[in-house]
């Protein structure tokens, strides 16, 4: 037996980094001494070294993605990578393992995991799960060196890819492949990025641009033009120049749809950000037959989506499609992207100390690209 | 040379029914008489013999489908079956003349004539063309003896379906076939048919229950509970026994719900109403992944469709989606569901003169099923 | 606890069908009494009450499914009813359980277990897992009184279906209804399914029918032609009418294609028969952009596909697919369609000591529908 | 009107290469003088710039192509570009017209003209067409200066594209563009390109990897390796390195595979060239649900595809297509593809009287890249 099978090598407690007060201002993290969980049959206990920060790390600590509140004391985080180094009693070496061994590295994803049989796992659609489990909010998430996960839901890491490249791919990467997926977008098609800059908008231009043969129309703030040009995107739109009423709204509709091929507007938007404005506007830089699909979740249960009015969906044959994040088959793909260089995630990687300061940039929309945690570092 | 290839012998005059001042009330119809046209180089004349009135008829005549006032003494109607009685200069025994002989039964659609070469076209979206020629709007319409039609474009009926029963499906059966293909409910799918027993309904359950393989779920009035259940519903609620606010319709969608298996929910509504509250209402009805297909088209043009918000969308990747009539080869496909009697059009056949009657009873929710006129009786 | 849960209750040992010999002539199997083996975690034991006896089940018998030879005392059998009696250790009441109780009502496929992590399984294709266990062959199968089977893989029964009407869905129903779906065939499309009397077709006549809104065209011998017509075909071709010549095979692809609207062709063959003859002929039923889908293996491994060249297949753009079983999600359905009554299986329900009888007749060709083993009578 | 559409000021002769005596050797081209035709209602007269040479051209000459033989005189060619001149009768400004005018560039495909309302036609599968007529085989072609084409069915040229890069993309271009999209391989699979270097293969290396995200293995002789990888390629394989016989195929296979993720095998092989000993390897290229896509004609009818068998098809879930020339939705996208610079055809350009020694050079496997002749220069 693999000497790390023996739990009795195991730590007792290790570091993680707890949410003391959700909901509650400032913001607030702490790093604090936790036992170390056995993993039950079927389970894995990881090692993990690095996990992403998500802006939904951050809804969950402000209780602000319109789920019930958040426990006490959560520990959040749902990127993580690192290695696994013990299976549950009767799970090494049986059915149970799913493809693993000690030491393979893998992945934690939002989902963290699923029943695995009923209809919406049988249909692909992890997040759907009857019993999904989120990770960070529901069980104990990834901003702790060691976390415990089911044996056959961890995510394989590529060869090849950091692993601090590869924790924010897992959910901010996954959810964009997904979307873009489900999108009905063909090679050749334009695509429209609002918030092209931002953490999921800058993986979606490279994904979409590099990844898929999609062609970009990124919108955002004009300083990050250079910046989502260099993603892919072959053209920019400078959301600060136009006016922000229905004017400005519908000048930039009319410029996006100048910019593909016969005025005829895109195939697809994706909005990956909760922003009512942009959902306002959304459906008129569409084509006939075009899609927008809906990704980044709303404050505001009840956001309305602008135009979604039976006669303008029945005249260009509109759709919208809501799309949760992807499932583990996605996760693999999109991870094989990042592997081979198509998509770069750019990262900043900081000591598991900074999370709370982390929180607080993201939270006035300061950061550039993703930050990281190195779970190795206090 | 065919004798009827003549246009010597084409009549010179012929009867149509007119709008004489579309928009007024009260609603206005009036036979006259009026000069037979020749038709053009790649155009056929067809002596129609049998016109279905449709909802958007009377749409047309008073300026309620949202769409710029109708022209005074518009000729209206668009689901015309007659048969070719002179091809137009060149156009016999040539390229343009498509598949067509003298004598030929063909049938006139909603989309009376498209450029076949635009980018909706060459996607199979004929209603999206953009040079779409809309019959008994644009072009005159199938309430009169003769009309004109593109021979490449006109919708070949099978033999042994009577012309009476293939009218209705030229444009109802048409564009609920097309409305449930684009749903991507598959065989065994539970669907939801809001008015059910209604013009576009009543096809709609049966097509979706006797040419698909769906289970269909009827919602309407009381008294048209067997009649809607005869067409091959399997479950029918009646919505007059819910209250008309927010709490008789989440019950209903509730009870909705728990007819289906697992009470996951239907797998899509095909909303054929224009009604503001079976909009409101619909996305309700379903289970993970469904679709909410937009076919009714509103008098108000800004109608939100119920729960059409992000949040929603995602926790549920429901989809929404838009769909105008359909084209050619569905029309084709939906004519051989009625020829092999899959389909009843539930039809009273009436003379020219009742044109008026007919439409104040379908402004007033009177018709049961469809009415098609008689173009050889006035 | 559920005193079923308390493996001593269960019994030590229990009635087994063994094959001796697998291979050797005549025919043999053995009523023997072995060991009831005890649930792992994650598993669980099922009390079987019926089996369904499928042509696979004597291919294995006699070594000719082209796997390696069958181990000798093998218990064979996939298509097993039962209900759940115990749950391994660490098992009831975890995520390990997935959606199971004691006492629930389950079948076993041919696929017993998957590993549900590999592509292929995350790609729904659970034939094609790389480690995928086969019922019957690789783990003991369903012949028997007590089977272990994973408890998230097992196929959950809906109420009111009779379990040996059951049994058969769960290779027989499953396998064509996943090639049906596979084929690509829409409602209204013509599909045509040679051996339309046999086990797995007149499951796929009455499927393509009544479940999914296909119009069949079944190929037998004559004498099955009332009983093909009764299952929801639409026209029989009497196979004993044609000379077994290629002008034999010629005559009925013209006349199938004469059957079809337009004499244009099928939209599918459903290949379901290992036989050569038919794998020879079929293609050349298929109109433009047909498919012939291939699903009964051939003893020999390398039958020829008639008329797979490429300039036949690239002129009407055919499609030749191979579809293995199906997985759960299509289980679960196709079980629906049964519960519903839209397929009747045919079924003689005969002791245990009538399987070497049972595999003698088919062997012959001599049954009629489908056979099921009492496993309560022996 | 334009002065170009009054027909007076049209050429009464122009010149043209016709084929003497297709089927005879050595190959014969001659460049004469022939009547320039007069467009009739519904047809337009193009001056010809630009005509690609296709190995198709090549096999109309030889009658090689499984074609009843060629006519004596016929002019050959089927990637033509240049400017429409002349409309017919009652054509400009007419619904005939479709969106062309006189000066527009337009391209002339290997199908030259389609009904435009059969089945084939209706379901985008304009070489299915029952009508259709094929250029420089069953209408005279594009080696000349003047050609005639319906007005709905040329293919518009993006601007900025230059003509002599457009013609190939209209036919070779549009053949693997459309084969691609068949094939089902999404972005991020591994695709195989046998002829990786040829006039096909290297537009399919290219539209793969670079227009639709797809991953390349391409194979093809040793000296081309530098230039299939320029074109995108992520692997090569020298066809030279393997012995030609079974040993050596299956070597190529099992390298093929191991260049894959997890070794397991391709999404899809496009088979471009006519090649027995190509059609014979193929599939074993192939991972589970992959597909073999042909595209290929082969001189002989009847060339079995290797592997074609129903138990191999089975296990893997194999998929064979036959892909025929593109439709004109499709010809506009790799016309896109084209001009945004995704896509370069290797061109060399060559007067009308090179052509004999274009087909000698091409029907020895001795042309790099394609050749495209100059109608301007005799």
């Amino acid at each position: 037996m693999h000497p790390l099978q023996k739990t009795a090598h195991l730590p007792k407690t290790h570091k993680a980094i707890v949410y003391p007060s959700p909901g509650s201002t400032p913001l607030k993290t702490a790093i604090t001494t936790i036992p170390t969980p056995r993993p039950a049959p079927g389970e894995v206990l990881v090692r993990l070294t690095h996990s992403g920060v998500c802006s939904s790390d951050l809804g969950i600590l402000t209780n602000s993605v319109g789920f019930p509140p958040t426990p006490e004391n959560q520990v959040g985080g749902h990127e993580g990578v690192g290695h696994v180094v013990a299976f549950g009693e009767s799970t090494a070496d049986t059915a149970l393992a799913g493809n693993l061994k000690i030491g393979d590295r893998v992945g934690i994803k939002w989902v963290s995991a699923i029943c695995g049989c009923c209809m919406p796992c049988l249909s692909g659609r992890d997040a759907l799960c009857e019993k999904v489990k989120v990770s960070g909010y529901v069980t104990p998430g990834t901003f702790q060196e060691y976390v415990i996960a089911p044996a056959t839901y961890v995510t394989p890491i590529p060869e090849g890819l950091e692993s601090e490249i590869a924790a924010p791919m897992l959910c901010g990467g996954l959810t964009v492949y997904s979307a873009l997926r489900k999108s009905g977008a063909q090679a050749g098609d334009f695509v429209v990025i609002p918030g092209a800059g931002g953490g999921l908008g800058h993986l979606a231009v490279q994904i979409a641009a590099r990844g898929m043969g999609l062609r970009v129309i990124g919108i955002d703030a004009g300083p990050k033009e250079e910046f989502v040009k260099s993603l892919g995107a072959e053209v920019f739109f400078d959301i600060t120049k136009y006016s922000q009423d229905a004017e400005g709204s519908a000048k930039l509709a009319e410029d996006v749809k100048a910019a593909t091929p016969r005025g005829a507007g895109a195939a697809s938007v994706i909005v990956c950000v909760g922003s009512t404005a942009v959902y306002a506007q959304a459906i008129h830089f569409l084509g006939f037959g075009g899609s927008l699909v809906c990704v980044g979740l709303t404050k505001d249960l009840t956001v309305p989506i602008g135009g979604a009015f039976p006669n303008l969906m029945i005249a260009q044959e509109l759709r919208i499609l809501g799309s949760a994040v992807g499932n583990r088959k996605e996760a693999i793909e999109v991870l094989e992207m990042a592997a081979r260089g198509v998509v770069k995630t750019h990262v900043t990687v900081e000591p598991m100390s900074k999370l709370t300061e982390v929180f607080e940039k993201l939270s006035k929309g300061q950061l550039h690209g993703r930050v990281v945690i190195d779970l190795g570092k206090e």
